[in-house]
């Protein structure tokens, strides 16, 4: 009954590149503020955030992710490191809750648009938490063998789903992309994912079965996320990581005061903290690679090294794991010198 | 930057426990096709579809799982081998793609009504081939040593999404879910999986953006799916495994004609291929959990043996493996017998 030898199993997978959209619309708090007759500096006080992007109306999920995976691809296809991987690439995921349709899956359309042949193809749901379940995912999968290359996306189109008199969601809320290419690795590169769902709070945070419009109990779900401090530490500890070692820490971008919060915990500060929130507003499963690829050129970045996910939200879901991210190409001298240069890159088959 | 030390990962993995649950309400393929003004024969010679269950208006596709999943944890909980296993079950992952909202996922709210504390949870959406997708994922995470134990459901509410005045689609769809307990083992008893999209060809079955009505271009589908008989064979080809030598053949139930070409083309037979269709219709996701299920009783499956699992379905979408099932516990001596015996449950960790 032995069902044939396993597959070669990488002893590690990376994130080998990092992309991201953002629609053209900018919508200012000011904007949103004034519609709800509230004071929009008080907005910003509360939640950190200035503006946002809403993607057109004929702009759609597919969309969103099909533009932060080609930004991700493109980067790969300009690293001489990674010459030809993009071809092995034989699993895409899509981490969304706010696909116009469920039916077909957002990935499988994002696959042919990206060019990327007939790979495996799915959409995951873990609202805000998707992207690190996602990468979690797609670790297993090169690790296990399975697969020789995922493309993993966080997606979607909140403004689609705002009741915009609501000023407990109206204020938060904007769309986007992030992508990551994830490759084997000679070691692990993607570190032990700290995962869980508190389901009996799942009422917290909801898409309306009836009206379809997004709605949270804010004060409570601000309470348990700014509590999560011992959890986004354990992630740490599970990579054998010292907070204060981290080359940057990006957790979801929900608030900038939960932000602040988990990082205070932590013990991480300035520039390593991802703000994105600030300009992005609550991309849902986008927060995290968007933030990530676009805080990527920055110094504290650009040479490497690792780098805490953690994300959360409706379900209630969470997730989180440490990245260790090679040097850019650019930072990266030709050769490299023996105590930075990264592994090459090679196919485990 | 290293990561600290994988975890340690199981060499195997292994479906341990299933379960299924049907709605009560029984619709006959007379009503609907009285409905339709078509002769009910005619629907039953094009799709051998005789009846299929409809899910009460308040029963929800959470329900649905739950029920399935109840139904796996208590199969587990009654087999000697796997006694104290349920408590190892640390992810959920839910395959559909009608959830009557996309937040909070399903499977959080599974998890808390299943109890199992607080694992990591979320929704898979590979439309009719979920299941296989969602499978092959809970193989990756426990050999890579993500996860200990998986709970994998295929849960779908088709009928509150159908045009009951369309007979492309009024006449195949139902309600149902399935679900098996995934855990490790000392082999691999989940077999490598097959896998992949045809995005270019996702337009052939969606649901509606505007309307969320399920169509399908029937006659394209039923050619592509016919001719995937070369596929299917290559997931026996990656499993080492004859076709000749399964003990049974679980492919999704669309229609009883694609089942049965299928079949041909691999050279499995009677009693060996499942035909749940006929009594349930397409309960998309559900389907191969929930056939895999219903017919683990028989002789040809209780003393277990290699069984073929393969789904396809909007994406379009496919994904297969072949997965080696223990005998029931009923069919397996106290002591067992060295050439039949199951190998023990070990924790990996």
């Amino acid at each position: 009954m032995a069902l044939g030898t396993a597959p070669g199993a990488a002893r590690g997978a990376q994130i080998a590149s990092l992309g991201h959209y953002l629609p053209e619309a900018v919508v200012s708090t000011e904007e949103v503020a004034g519609r709800l007759g509230i004071d929009p500096e008080w907005v910003v006080a509360r939640t950190g955030i200035r503006e946002r992007r809403q993607a057109a109306k004929d702009e759609t999920v597919v969309d969103l992710a099909t533009a932060a995976a080609t930004h991700a691809l493109a980067g790969l296809d300009a690293d001489p490191r990674f010459s030809g991987a993009a071809s092995l690439v034989d699993t895409v995921i899509v981490a969304t809750s706010t696909p116009e349709s469920t039916m077909p899956s957002v990935a499988a359309r994002v696959a042919a648009r990206t060019g990327l042949g007939h790979p495996a193809a799915f959409d995951l749901n873990a609202a805000c938490a998707g992207f690190c379940h996602g990468l979690a995912t797609a670790d297993g999968l090169v690790r296990s063998g399975t697969s020789r290359g995922v493309l993993v996306i966080g997606a979607d189109k909140a403004t689609a789903w705002l009741d915009w008199d609501d000023r407990d969601t109206a204020i938060l809320f904007g769309d986007g992309a992030g992508a990551a290419v994830v490759l084997p690795h000679d070691r692990r590169a993607i570190g032990p994912v700290v995962w869980g769902s508190v389901g009996e709070e799942s009422h917290l945070i909801s898409i309306g079965e009836e009206d379809r419009v997004l709605r949270q109990q804010g004060r409570t779900v601000y309470r348990w996320a700014t509590g999560l401090g011992d959890t986004v530490a354990r992630v740490c500890e599970r990579a054998g990581v010292e907070p204060g070692g981290l080359a940057a820490f990006v957790p979801h971008q929900a608030n900038l005061r939960i932000v602040n919060a988990l990082a205070k915990h932590l013990g991480v500060a300035g520039d390593a903290v991802a703000t994105d929130v600030v300009g992005s507003g609550n991309t849902i499963a986008a927060t995290i690679p968007l933030a990530l690829s676009r805080m990527r050129h920055r110094p504290n970045l650009a040479n490497g090294g690792d780098v805490l996910l953690f994300g959360f939200g409706a379900g209630l879901s969470y997730a989180g794991q440490v990245v260790t991210l090679p040097p850019l190409p650019t930072a990266c001298p030709v050769g490299g010198a023996a105590g930075t240069a990264w592994g090459e890159f090679r196919d485990v088959r």
